[in-house]
C-alpha cells in the first residue's frame, strides 16, 4: 500500500471528509482505554488540540503496543471518522502504527500538573506541554502581527547593532563583550587593560536599546522599526525582569507626540485583535487554566479609546485618591517616577481602561525627549495597561540641535559617544517621534501569564543562562 | 488656510489627480534651476524616487530660499501637476515651503559619487544615499518575505537565546559576555577566575547558532524557524565576514533530507520572487549602478529546478575539469571541504544553475547530521548559488540516540553541554531536518553588492564597533 502524506493535526481537525485515509505524526499525550480498545491523544505542536487515535488492540501486536507510552513519537495511518466522544469532530481509526521514538518512564513530563517553577528547570522540554505550546504559538503570532502591522503601513524593519562600543545609556547595567583572556588580559604600562588588543580595539557592550540608531534610520528612510534582543545586567530576581529580552522600537520622521500616541494605540489594538482572531484555542486554554479574566481584558482593550492625560493631571488624581484614604506603598507627588501601583490605580480603578500619560517631568525622563515650553516637562508618553502597568514608553524627540546639546552636557553624557547622534539634528533635522515596546510585556498581557520567565523560551536571569 | 495632511512620496508619485493640493516632507537631494525657477528633488526615504518641487522664485523670500540646500529638510505644500521633464509622471508646484531643518556645507553627503569605503565611515548617514536606501529597503522586504513564507506554511517563529553558557560549538570563536571587572576579576584560591561572581554564575558567550535550541522547539511545536543575530569572533577582515550577522534557521519534525531540499528551494525562490515583485525600482538602480547582471541572475534562479547531486558526483565533475586543464587555487579530492571557487564552477560553469550538493563526508560536517549507511557520508545538503557560493547549509539530523551519543564522544564534545540536546533523542525521538541561511548572504545575492559590510546597517568587524 502506498504511503499516505502526513497531514498536520491542526489541518486534520478541520476536515470533514470522513472515510478518507489519513496519516498523522506526533507525540502521545495520553493513552487510556480497555482491554479491547485504546484511545491515544496525539499532538504534533501545530495546535493545542489533540487528535484521538482509536486502536483496536486485536489488530496490533503486543510488542508494538507496549511502546505506545506518554511522550512516544508515532506515525499513524488510518481512516478519518466522525467522533462522538473525543471533544473533536473527527478522530482516526488506526490501520497502521509505527513507533518512531520510544519514551521510557524517566520522561519528566509523564504526569500532568507540573508547577511552572519545575517546568522552568526543564526549559528544553516545556514547549511540549499545553501551556508552553500555547504561549510560544502566541509568541509567534504576536511577532507576525507586529511585522505585518508595520509592513502594511510602509515602515522598514531596521537592524540596529547588538554589540556596541558606545555607552551612551546606563553603562553600569551593561554586559561587556570581549575576546581577551579574562585570566591574564593584556595591560598597558600603567596597568590598565589594553583594549587595543580586544576584538573591537575598544571596550564593547551589549545594546540596551536600538533607539538612537533607529533615529538615524528614521531620518533617512522615513519610518522604521526595530525588533531585536536587548540586554540589562540588572541584578533583579523578579517576575518582571530578564537580562535578555526582545524590544520593538518604531521611529517616524515628521510624527509629533499626537501621531505617536495614535500609532501606539493602533499598534497595540492591532496586536490584541490579531491574538483574539488567530489564537482563540490557545487563549481559551490560558484563560481557563491561569487567568479567568484574560479574554475579558483583551476584549476590553479593543472596545474603547485610551484615555490621554498629562502626567500633572494623573498625579492630581492620585493625590486625591490618597486624600480619600487610598493607601499606596510609594509616595505620590509631582516629580515622582510613578510606580506600577500608581499606574494600575489610574487604569484599573479610576478610568477602567488603558491610559496614555504624557508630558512627564524632564528630570525623570531621558535626555532625547522634546522639551516643552514650560521648561519643566518633556513630550513623553507612556501607555499604561491593566495588570501590566507601563507597556509602551515613548516620546517626541528633541529636534533642536542647541537644546539637545545643552541637555547632553547638563547630564554629563560623554560627547564623544554622541557626535553621530547629534549629526541628525545638525544636517536637515526634522520633528520625529517613536516608542519602545517590551515584547515580553506584550506577551504577559496577551497570555495572562504572570512571570516573564514563562513567556520567553530560555529566560536569562541572574545566575542562570542554561540551554 | 488649513494644513494639508502629508503624503509619503512613494504614494504621491502614484497619484494622477492633478490639481489636488498636497503636502510632501523630506530632504533635498539636489536643487537646480534658473534665476526665475528652482527644481528641487525631494526624497523622504519611502522610495528611491524623488518628487520634483517646482519653485517660482518670485513667490518666496530670499532668506527662505537661501536655506534650501542639499540635505535640508523641507515641508512643501502645493498643487500636484503633471510632469513632462522630471522623469516622474507628476510634480509639485510649490505654494508654501517651510524649512524644518537647515543643512550647511559641512554636510558630508553634499556631493554625489562617494566611494562605498568612505560611506562605511559615515554609516550613521549612509542610509540617506540612493544606494543604501535601496539596500535597506530590500533588507526589510527580505525579512518580511521570510516571516510571511514561514507563517503561511504553519511554522512558528522561535527565539533562541543570544547569551548562552553552553559552548558546544567552537568555543574558540566565541565572544565572552561578563559583568566582572576585567581589571580586577574575583579569583578563586588557585588563582583562576571566580565565575560564581559573574552575572550568570558561570562563563557565558554569545551564540554562534540557534540550531540546537531550534531542534528542541521543532520536536515539540513541529515546525519552527529562528531569525536572530549570531556572532563569530573570527579575526577575518574579508568582504565575506562579519562578527555580528543575522541567521534564519528553520527546523521541521518529520522532514527528511528530500523535504528539506524542497523547503530550501521553495524558500529561496519565494524570497527572490518577492524582491523582484516588490522592489523593482531599488533593484533596477542597483543593477544599473553596481551589477549589470543582477536582474538576469535573480530571474535565472526562478526559472529552473535546482540541480541535486551527491558530493561524490560533484567532486568527480571537478576532478574531470582539472584533468581538462581547469585551474583551481585549492586542490580537489574526495574528502576535501569545497572552496567557493569549486562551488561556483559547478554552478556557473558546469550546470549554469543553482546546485544542491548532498551527502558530504562526515569528517567535514557537524556532529548532529544523520549518518548514511555507507558510514562515510552524512545527510548534509548545501545550496550553492551563482556569485555567492554556499547560501544555505543544512541536513537531516541524526535521530538515533546511540549513534548521536557515539559521535559526540568521538569528537570530544563535553557531554555536560549536551544532555539537554540528547534528551530530544531519548524521549520520543523523531526524524527531523533543517537548514541555516545567513541573512546577509541572501542580501548580497538580491542586492548585487559585493561587500557584506554594505548590506547590514552597522557592520561589526575586527577593530570596529562604531555607532
Amino acid at each position: 500500500m502506498e504511503t499516505i502524506r502526513r497531514t498536520k493535526i491542526a489541518d486534520l481537525l478541520k476536515r470533514r471528509d470522513f472515510g478518507a485515509q489519513v496519516c498523522a505524526k506526533g507525540w502521545v499525550r495520553t493513552r487510556r482505554g480497555s482491554k479491547q480498545v485504546s484511545f491515544i491523544a496525539l499532538n504534533d505542536g501545530s495546535t493545542i488540540n489533540n487528535v484521538q487515535i482509536v486502536v483496536d488492540l486485536a489488530q496490533f501486536n503486543e510488542e508494538l503496543l507496549k511502546h505506545i507510552t506518554t511522550g512516544a513519537c508515532l506515525s499513524v495511518e488510518g481512516e478519518l471518522v466522525e467522533s462522538l466522544g473525543s471533544g473533536q469532530a473527527c478522530e482516526i481509526q488506526a490501520r497502521k502504527i509505527e513507533v518512531l521514538g520510544t519514551c521510557d518512564n524517566s520522561y519528566p513530563l509523564q504526569k500532568k500538573g507540573h508547577s511552572l517553577e519545575f517546568l522552568r528547570e526543564i526549559a528544553h522540554l516545556r514547549p511540549r506541554t499545553n501551556t508552553f505550546g500555547a504561549v510560544f504559538r502566541l509568541r509567534h503570532h504576536m511577532a507576525m502581527a507586529i511585522h505585518t502591522f508595520f509592513h502594511e503601513r510602509g515602515f522598514f524593519y531596521f537592524h540596529t547593532p547588538i554589540i556596541t562600543a558606545s555607552d551612551a545609556e546606563g553603562a553600569g547595567q551593561m554586559f561587556q563583550v570581549t575576546t581577551l583572556d579574562m585570566n591574564q588580559p593584556p595591560r598597558n604600562e600603567d596597568g590598565s587593560i589594553n583594549y587595543d588588543e580586544d576584538f573591537f580595539a575598544s571596550p564593547a557592550n551589549l545594546t540596551v536599546s536600538g533607539q538612537l540608531e533607529g533615529e538615524l534610520a528614521a531620518t533617512s528612510l522615513g519610518a522604521i522599526y526595530t525588533f531585536g534582543p536587548t540586554f540589562r545586567a540588572e541584578n533583579s530576581n523578579t517576575p518582571r525582569h530578564l537580562a535578555e529580552f526582545w524590544m520593538i522600537e518604531p521611529e517616524v520622521a515628521f510624527n509629533d507626540i499626537v501621531d505617536n500616541m495614535n500609532l501606539a494605540e493602533d499598534f497595540i489594538k492591532y496586536c490584541v485583535k490579531w491574538a483574539l482572531d488567530n489564537c482563540a484555542d490557545d487563549i481559551k486554554f490560558l484563560n481557563d487554566m491561569f487567568d479567568k479574566g484574560l479574554i475579558e481584558r483583551l476584549e476590553g482593550v479593543l472596545k474603547e479609546e485610551f484615555i490621554r492625560l498629562p502626567y500633572t493631571e494623573g498625579v492630581k488624581i492620585l493625590e486625591e485618591a490618597v486624600r480619600n484614604g487610598h493607601k499606596f506603598e510609594f509616595p505620590v507627588f509631582w516629580g515622582a517616577d510613578l510606580a506600577s501601583e500608581h499606574e494600575r490605580y489610574l487604569v484599573e480603578e479610576h478610568f477602567k481602561r488603558p491610559v496614555i500619560l504624557t508630558d512627564y517631568p524632564k528630570e525623570i525622563k531621558a535626555f532625547y525627549m522634546k522639551q516643552n515650553e514650560d521648561e519643566k516637562t518633556v513630550r513623553a508618553m507612556d501607555v499604561l495597561f491593566p495588570k501590566i502597568g507601563e507597556i509602551i514608553g515613548g516620546s517626541e524627540r528633541e529636534a533642536d540641535y542647541e537644546k539637545l546639546y545643552k541637555r547632553i552636557e547638563e547630564l554629563g553624557i560623554p560627547m564623544k559617544d554622541m557626535w553621530w547622534y547629534l549629526d541628525t539634528r545638525k544636517f536637515g533635522t526634522c520633528p520625529h517621534a517613536g516608542f519602545g515596546l517590551g515584547f515580553e510585556r506584550l506577551l504577559l498581557f496577551v497570555t495572562g501569564m504572570s512571570n516573564i520567565r514563562d513567556v520567553i523560551p530560555f529566560p536569562r536571569t541572574p545566575r542562570s543562562a542554561n540551554f
